[in-house]
């Protein structure tokens, strides 16, 4: 039954779970929270979208540039280079970013009587954003659960897994993932440089998949 | 110490709370949810704030009208007349309205090192809005620290107290709740008749408080 709305960036993670989960999901919600890589993965994930027929709105969310403090809403240069580990990139999380998605969408789908929220944090995310992890998501879950009429639930499925296994999982759907985006520096071309862009390098290469995106750092 | 962001409408409720906490409050937030009595609140806050001196912020919140199925935000005369118990004052609930507003409160508290969050829902609440029932805000405030670096922590300290028992403090306070706005038809004037007018004089009666409140429903 397709009553569930998917929060989808455009970049690997969500992008499989539409893949994975295209037959229950009615509708896909993004966020333009003013990041420099928005404007590269909404594109993205538009184009997923359209080619499976999943409805596709994009919310934009203009305040958080003005009021919430992160490297990743002051241009691409404040972008840290290097392993997600490294404490510098501590700069680019966006204070409860998710917190804030998973409620805007828990009213859409409110307002739109679909029952399941889906969203697709993964085990990798979680040493780095505290709004990632299980323990997040399960009481996010609840107050979602209890502050809704229709006790509309959230369903992670990629909690327990590696970035790796949901490359392997998009690999038998036939992804292509050059179709994603990832950098967080946003440019037109992927750095290779900044976490994100490693993270990908290397789930992508454990996954045995060939790696057409065209990084920067490849080229320089 | 002042380490505690409230979030604040203008209304009886949080109003009282500004002032009944005014030494634990760094911050007081509103939101422009393009409500039809968000323009008559806000001035109202604001004057509090000036008066005690606690530094306040509007964060306009445009994607809820657009994004976001209620009455409330559909002009006026979609507002239905009445108490809150009858069935027809659900079209006034906005979805997950309180959940969106925590959540970016808690990303603005992360982004200036504050460690409360502060929110005025009280019992009364509880039987239409699902959002203000006492599950939700201890999932939410279990979500809101777990999904922080800092563990912000959610306080509601009106959750038990009824809207008669938050005018009793106000009048102790030295409040002059002429100078709150409460009617959801957002007129210049209160309407007198929507489910939180009634609520509004019941309270004020039951406390003893002589209502200054120019009411249309009086003067028509």
């Amino acid at each position: 039954m397709k009553d569930s709305l998917l929060i989808l960036s455009g970049g690997m993670d969500s992008t499989t779970m539409l893949y994975d989960y295209r037959d229950r999901i009615a509708l896909a919600v993004g966020f333009d929270y003013g990041s420099n890589h928005n404007g590269r993965e909404i594109p993205m994930a538009r184009l997923h979208c359209q080619r499976l027929g999943i409805p596709y709105m994009v919310v934009p969310l203009d305040f958080m540039p003005r009021f919430l403090k992160s490297s990743l809403l002051a241009g691409a240069d404040a972008v840290p280079t290097g392993q997600y580990d490294e404490q510098n990139m501590q700069s680019t999380v966006v204070p409860f970013r998710n917190g804030i998605m998973l409620s805007v969408a828990a009213g859409i789908a409110e307002s739109r009587g679909l029952r399941h929220l889906m969203m697709a944090n993964h085990s990798g995310d979680h040493s780095i954003y505290p709004d990632c992890r299980p323990a997040f998501v399960q009481a996010m879950s609840q107050a979602v659960s209890a502050g809704t009429y229709e006790g509309i639930d959230l369903v992670a499925p990629y909690t327990g897994l590696t970035k790796t296994d949901i490359a392997l999982r998009g690999k038998l759907l036939g992804i292509d993932y050059s179709e994603t985006y990832s950098c967080y520096k946003g440019g037109e071309h992927h750095c290779g440089q900044c976490a994100t862009c490693l993270e990908r390098r290397q789930a992508l290469r454990e996954a045995g998949i060939a790696d057409t995106t065209l990084y920067d750092s490849d080229t320089h």
